[in-house]
């Protein structure tokens, strides 16, 4: 009871230090961006991978319109969890800084400078009073110098360069898998098998086409691309075969 | 007692975190849509359709004047539940982008680009402080490139795409209904009968022409038009002999 | 006693959404309106007619000086319950409005556009922070391209269009007798004793020509115009000499 | 105990309104208001008399520095009660738009025009935040058209036309005595006999010239006039003359 | 107890009204010059004179650097009591009128005006939030037009002129001292030798020239002249020698 | 515990008054003055000392970077206690109005006038509400026309000429060391050793030139010029050689 | 209890002075130092040396990525521990500031001058309201005049110089273990081996050449330079050889 008093006293107006040096409204952020539904990176030699879990609460709902991914210049894509709308902010700042570096310096934006100037922008919501932090979390994914990169923002203004990565629902669960089961001499096919396989990890129901979403952005190509709903689909029915097999070779 | 004090602490000032990362404000104006009467939206190969609940509650007002359906362009309309001045504020606003996109550029704002402007804009009243969240929901119909297509936007800034969708009072019930009962292949009579009967069985009395307004932006005129009193009333007498069909044939 | 200091919890500082979706200060704002006393509109194809109770707290105040019956243009007027000065801004605010409209079109303010520009006004009063609503109501009556029309503003911004409606105290009362004895043929005079009659429902007090206050906006000159105290007597004493003919009747 | 603490809860911060509609804010100033030593208004077809309570609390105060009443223009004087400094600043602005009429129009300002700018000014501290409401009362007197006028303005931004009124200390009291006493077809001698006694009326102690300021408003000069100490205590010399005899009478 | 927590609950943020209509910022101002020594103004026929309460905490402080005696402009003076630097923001305020005055209407600003000037300032800190008001009062002296005047200015922005006033500790002895011996012919050597005994009444330890400051401002020259701590010893010796004198005489 | 609950109440948000006067947060900003090491100022006619304690809390710190000793201007140094931080902010408010000085009027800032300017900077932070007082006390030292001067600006604005002071850590004891020591004709090397023995006198530790700032404005030469450590040192060896000498004197 | 209420009650809002003259927002901000991982900076004559732990929770994360060493100009780097989004927006202010120098006077900026402008940033935030402080310490290390310079600022906006210093987690510790052993005359390897021991001595984990960071400013080149993992590591390698010979020894 004590704690959790204690604990109130430090968490409202803007954003201050409570006595242990933490922000409470960052981390209650953060716990927006949990109650989100999952999002997985994989970086692979060939390109990084985005897949993201879109299972919409209604079958008459397009699943089309359901923002997780995004695309934020030709060699730059995102994948989202947390607040829906936030997210939207993020990736139009992102999208408006790209454009002003092609217009500036005639050449793409590279993935950690544009990283940096999200994670910059999202500092600001923590530090100065009059608005909330952004309840919302990132992966950047992009192609700089013919390199694959894959970055986390978080609600702190931290951002990170990541092999693999997850965000949102489960974190832990399928960080944990990536952990155990990524090598880093995987092809793009590879990585959105990893990154499905892990998304299946941490969430119950099983995966479909439809309620998923995998984007890769391509190493020699440099150029963000969304798969179908029937691409998805087709990796998917491959990592179910293996895994009956599996099941059938268990037993 | 304690959950409800320690809620209570983290809903007043600016839109700010509770400590499982959710936004007080926000929910609270979704409750301020559940108290609106119902809109429904239904999405068909030949058009979009949208019925609002206008029962008035003297018979000396009169109906007409109840803000519930909106002409926004040409080929765009909206339908709201909740609060009724913010709704008017929320439709101007899309009128003008209407019109900004018409000078700029000479042609149709796309219905998804309005949703996104719109939803833009009620995203920073639930960040930024000195004002509270909108208290409404739209429903957003229009036609894109000859395409029928109908969005929700709600209290939060989020906006997605609907086949059929309903807002306000019972929201529960009439999707529910709506999604047993919903045909892709509808026609817009198909689609105003299914909107009328789903908001029949939100509501316990029994419609009228006049507690009733129904609205179509076709497809291939690409128009908005809203129906008289005595059209919709046909729609209701349909309905209702098919109903008493139905009653007698259960016997 | 919970559910009164729930209440306290959510309608202090900027206006805020309550967990049910209500805007408190809103809601307090409407009770200043019923702490007012009543004004009364009656439409009719003739004109619209405004009574207002005008009673004074003492026999030294000068009745024209009680400011309830406002003349917004010269095919406009408006009858306000509430805060008085508030009223006044409402009416100072809409004065500007139509000679705006008249100097940038040439003509005169349409009844509908002006209610418009009224209720946006109190709507910014009711979301954004650093002032709280207006706490008056308004009845705005004037002709427009030969139609009377008739306008109820309330403190959320939300406007409607009657028949016959009443502002102020003991609304609930009269509402209930403008519902049972309105009739849509009725001429001007029909309207002055409908309304006199209802404003009589509703105050225990003896009608007096200078306690009351009545003005015409007049369908076919389109011109609005507040009757002399004399005026408003002879009517008064019309509806007496019935009532009385009405009791002896009775027995 | 809980009707005042409920009073409590709404009574800070910037104006807002109380459950039951009120703004306590503006009813303190009203307290202040009351916390002033009277003033009193009286018009008679001739002129408008203006008479003030300036007893001071020292014989070493200077009575002529007791700001009670004030030359607004040539036309218009002003009585105030309450809080002194609030008074000063409306005294101000008043005299400020008597010149800006002057120098825009080329005559002298109505008085009640004038009245609604400073009513105008008073409102705009009750219900926009950052200030508090204004602590005074004022009584406006002045001739317009060759017609003697009086209003009074409230911390509410509220005015009224009178015929006799009384503000500050004992208002109840003196407004009592002046409704007894009051006959339209006062001279101006008679006015300031009426006015004087009534203030005998509201406060214990005896009057004298020192202690009492006494303004007229001529009809036929259209001008403000303070009497000198020596004229006014001529004037209560005949009320005690009077008032002696009507005690001997009385025996 | 009651009557404490009620207190408290209007005293803080901007200054606003209790429920009697009292401004608690503003008295908790006034007990901010109580807390200051004392300060003392004498007008006579022939000049103004102030004296000031200079006692030092520490040998070894500088009397001179205690800011109690300003000059204002070559004809005007002030005295304060109060809080320190507080006190030196409105000398400088009144400072620059003074030259504004001079610069504008190449004349000496009237001390009246001057007055005026300072105490609309100080009202600007007790009416608009985001600072608090001036814990410091002021005695102005000056002469206008050949005539001495002492003035007054309070921490609610009133001002006051006088024959002859004390602000700050002690006051009401000293008033009281002050109100038994003031005569109206005293000539300025009567009216420092005023000042001093009654500066010696309100406090308890002896008068010596170091501790005390004298001031006056001369109605023929029309000049402000501090005194050095000589001349003011020789007007203590003479007091002292008199009440020794007196002393023997009683017994 | 009633009057540690009542102290609270008026000692957050903006700088406001308590009921008795006192302006807390000016207040604790003293504290903040008193948790820093001492620092002293000594005036002779032959110059002005300022001695600081410079312990460092850790060898490896490097005593030169103790910001306790700043140059102002040629003839102004300063001396500070308190926030560090605070104490920079004001060092370069002083240099910029020594400059502005110079190059307006191409001399010398007064010492007096420089000392006004920081203390009407510091007195807006006690009164304009958005930020808090500078927890930090001043010893302005400096000589003016061959003169010179020893001033002290403490949190509230407020400023002293003194012949000796000290600001922090244990004033109380140092003060009155310097009270009971100080003669007035003291050479600048007994103002030194004044000092060094003063500051002895306040801390328990022994004296180290490491630990030890010493500071001299020479009245002849008119410049400011801290000593070198060992310059100090010899200073330190003397007073210990004396009160070797002492102790042994006494035994 | 009492003290924790007590704490509880000045540490909200802007950042204000509790009872004892503390600033509790920047100790709070000096906890979130504390909660970072530890940096430490060594200087020696031939130049600094700064050592950084950046350990991280996932093989997946990219150690280069842990943003805790960075190039603030040719001449200067930075280690930083706390709040790493603060950190970068000090970072960069601190590279505008050596810009802006290098193009206004052509030469490299001062460390210290530079420390001074990244501190006086930092006091911003710990006066003015509207945002919170700081939460993370730097150590600055630069070459200036060929001179080696090591200075540390924290949250209240202090610098210091020091020869060896830690922040971040387990200053304490290693401090102290710094103190034991730092020499004036190390090498750049020495002052590596020191820095590296130093951060073993705080942390349980052994070291690694990936978990580490370390940089240097070489004294003679004048340039900052990070060294590559397998280079640290080859330190860390020779630490460990000479530790299992101390404790072969110790046996």
């Amino acid at each position: 009871m004590q704690g959790q008093n204690q604990q109130q006293a430090y968490d409202r107006g803007i954003t201050i230090f409570s006595p242990d040096g933490r922000l409470y409204q960052v981390e209650y952020a953060r716990e927006a961006v949990k109650r989100g539904t999952a999002s997985i990176g994989v970086r692979t030699p060939e390109g990084v991978v985005l897949v993201v879990d879109k299972r919409t609460r209604s079958p008459l709902l397009e699943g089309s319109s359901v923002e997780k991914l995004h695309k934020v210049d030709d060699h730059v894509g995102a994948a989202s969890a947390g607040h829906v709308a936030d997210a939207r902010q993020l990736i139009d700042f992102a999208r408006q800084q790209s454009q002003v570096e092609r217009v500036r310096y005639d050449e793409p934006i590279g993935v950690r400078t544009l990283t940096k100037e999200v994670t910059d922008h999202i500092q600001q919501y923590t530090q100065v009073g009059g608005a909330r932090p952004f309840g919302v979390a990132l992966l950047v994914a992009g192609v700089e110098d013919g390199e694959p990169r894959l970055f986390e923002t978080d609600p702190s203004g931290t951002s990170n360069e990541w092999k693999a990565v997850a965000i949102g629902s489960n974190r832990g669960d399928i960080q944990e898998f990536l952990e155990d089961e990524y090598e880093t001499d995987l092809d793009v096919d590879g990585g959105i098998d990893l990154a499905l396989r892990a998304l299946n990890e941490g969430r119950d129901g099983a995966l479909q086409g439809e309620g998923v979403g995998v984007a890769v952005v391509d190493a020699e190509t440099g150029t963000y691309r969304e798969l179908e709903a029937e691409e998805s689909q087709s990796y998917i029915d491959d990592i179910e075969a293996v895994e009956t097999d599996d099941e059938e070779t268990e037993e």
